[in-house]
This record gives structure tokens, sequence and C-alpha cells, in this order.
């Protein structure tokens, strides 16, 4: 349970989006930051870590760059088109790399939390693909 | 739907704190640090945005203390409890503080957006108090 | 006087893309992430609120996505340039997005901060289009 | 080269703490948030990354912690002083614990960037304590 649709709903002025796209788009970026953050910790963990790097550094590189477009897709105030769609390229870019990785890991290594993690990176890249048409990105 | 509960019960190590207050914790966190953020947007769009500084203000550090906290906590290889507690103590306080404001311009301003973000201060102070007690803090 | 420099030279791996363009460019987007907070507060703090709110946007997103590029240039472990380049691309627009409407305030409205705000976000905007030509973007 | 100075003295009100001890915080924030993410990176690449497990999560959750303070102290409209000091508190804890598990690896595994890490942890330390005592912390 989230708070993002009813505080979009009680915003004084008008969204720049479709509104069901964004308070999607907005709840897929916060929860793969988490997955992401979470992912990269669960395998500095493991005992193979050496095999994982590569893993590591997309998680935390997909955490921040999710945790970013879901603050700038919230705030609608003055909201420049712009300024979206070039987050919303580079998050699409970040989780597709990232959802790769994880998915590949979780195959080959059995590796459950990147199965996991690749899930939440898969649906924030369609939410963002989608908020992006949604602005004519 | 958060892929939080998912990740953490495929984590290779043990959990430093109560797996359930855990998750919660999280979940409150990153619901918070972006319902913040769109709170300080939706003030920044009121036409009284002059009587609404100090409520940005604390909305703005707000978010960014609760999207902190909420990273800590999912790291648990090598969870120190010393910097989860210190964490969780400031991530508390910020939610008490930018909630009381929140809850106060909710009710004498009919500002919704406060209203409902006051409730995503109130339940994440209560998530990272249940999170301390179960760490011992 | 920063660490990044000094900490590049001691990092135990080869570096993705040319080392003097890459530490202006960490150091800037660190400037710019904290100019652009400042100048959004102290816009916040003046009388002209009201006008200055889409100033206040631009800040609070350009200062989110130069922490996150910061950040992502900062890791060389298993650095892939597509993920460095997608973001230092929204980074340069965001830059320059937020730098041309500081710089409107600071000639227009006589606000020092966005003056100084927009020199932080047009040297990061320059630092960030040098390390994508080192990286072929 | 940072701009922190020269746009705290373009704010429109006052500064609720001693603007030296301001700056100085400001600037050992978001240096140690540098610092720690990419001694973090550094760990990550080294052959023993088995044995740096600890250091790469102090790092990462110091680095998360001090671009949180540096924003929070940089935001000095409506500035509430128990808000500055719960952040300042576990700023000083994170960079406490850190610099010393990044002092400990520059010693005995003689890794130059943990030293130089523990260097501007230490510097952040002391001067989020110069700070709260600034603000009768």
């Amino acid at each position: 349970m989230t708070h993002a649709r009813e505080i979009l709903d009680t915003h004084p002025g008008t969204v720049g989006l479709d509104a069901a796209a964004l308070v999607e788009c907005i709840e897929a970026c916060f929860d793969c930051a988490q997955s992401c953050s979470a992912c990269a910790d669960a395998c500095l963990g493991e005992e193979e870590v050496s095999q994982l790097r590569r893993c590591i550094t997309m998680c935390l590189n997909c955490s921040d760059v999710c945790a970013t477009t879901g603050r700038i897709v919230s705030r609608q105030t003055d909201f420049e088109p712009a300024m979206a769609r070039t987050a919303l390229q580079a998050c699409a870019e970040a989780c597709r790399l990232c959802g790769e990785e994880c998915e590949h890991h979780g195959r080959e290594m059995n590796m459950e939390h990147c199965r996991v993690c690749a899930e939440a990176c898969r649906r924030c890249e369609e939410a963002c693909s989608q908020a992006l048409s949604s602005i004519g990105g």
C-alpha cells in the first residue's frame, strides 16, 4: 500500500501526463529503487561475490536512477516534459541493463534475489516506457 | 505491491532484526519518501505557497531521511545495529516533525495532500519505532 | 578540496574514461547537486516565491539527477558505458534546463543565488559533455 | 572549488547556525558522500572482496547519510534545529563507524582508497560535531 495515488489526486494543479500511467511509474520506480539496493546487498553476502561484481554495480546504479526518476515524475508543479523525458529514458535503460544482468544470474547461478529483482526491473522499465508514451517521448 | 519481502526472504545471510518489522519499516520508508516529495510539490503549487514554506522544507528533509533509512535497513550483509539505530532515530524524528506540520495544514488550511502525507509520516514513524525496539534501540 | 582524484588514483581496476574528465565530472556533479538544493531553498525563502515555482522544481530535479550521475560515474568496477552514457545525457539536459531558468532569474529578478547556481549548472553541463565525448557518447 | 559559500551568502533569510561551520559541514558531507561511494566501488574491485563486505556496507550507508545530511543543512528556509540535530548526530556516527572500518583496512590490508576514505570520514565527523555545537546539540 502506498499513498502515491491519493496525494496525486489532491494536487492543486493539472497533471502533465496520464494519471494512471504516472502512479504506476512512481510506484514501480520506488519499488525498483528498493529491490536493487536489496539485491546488491544480497549479492554482496553471497559466497560467489567475486562473480557478482557487475550485478552489484548495475544494481547500485539502477537503484539511484530509479529513486531520482520516481521523484522527478512525482513533481507536477511546473512539470517540464523535456526533463521527465530524459529521466524516464535513463531509467528505462538502467532497468533494462540491470534486469538482463539479474535475470542471467537468477537462471544460471540460481540466485533467487536476482530473479525477483529482475521482475522489479522489468516492471519499472515497462512503466517508464508507458509514461514516456503518454508525454510523447 | 512491492518486492521487499521476497528479496529479504532470499537473502543469503541472517537478518539482523525481526523480519516482519523490517519489511514494514522498509515499505513505510520508501512510501514516506515518495509522499513527502509529492506533498512538497503540491504545497509549491498552492496559491498560499508563502504560508507553506515550513511544510515544504520539512517534507524535503523528511523525504531524504526516509529514502536513506529505507536503504540502510535494506542492507543486511554485515548489518551494524549502531548504524541502523542512529538512522532509525533520525527517521522517526523527521517523520514526527513533518507529520505534525502536515497534520496542522491538513486541518487548518484544508490541504488534503498534507492530510494524506501526515498519514504516511505517522505510519513511518511507528514502523521505525518498532524496528528500533527489535534491535534494542 | 575533495578526495575524488586521490580515491580514483588508488582504484584497483582500469578507469573506463579519461581520468581528468572523470574527476572534473564527479566534482561538478556533486557541487551542482548541492548548489541546486541550496538555490531551491533560497528561492523558497524569497518574498516572490510564487514567481519562482518553476525554478524550484527545476532545481530539485537537477539536484537529484546530479547526485545520481556523480555516483554512477564514480563507480568504475565493471563500468558499463551504456549506463554512463544515458545518465550523463540526462544530467547534461537537466543542467541545461535548470541553468537557463536560473540565469533568467539572476538577470531579470536580480536573484544572486540563481546567478551562482546557473554557474554551477553550466560547469556541470560542460563536464558531462566532456565525459560523454570521452566514452564516445 | 564549490559554490556552497557563495549561495549561502546570497540567501534571503538568516542562517540558523555559524556560517563558517555550516559551509565546512556542507562541503565535508558532499565530499564524504562521494568518497564513500567511490571506496565501496574500489573495494568491490579488489581481489579480496570477500574480506571487504563490512567495509562496502559501511561505505554505502555512510554515503547515503552524508548526502542526506548535506542537503538538510543546506536548507536554511524555516530551519528547524531539531531536524538538523538528529541528522548531524546520525551523520557523525555513520562517519565514525565507516572511518574506523576504512582506517583498519588502510593499515592492515594496505588499501590506499580506504586510507583516503577514512580521511574524508574523519573530516566529515569533525565538521558535523562542530555544526552540532553551533546549534547547541
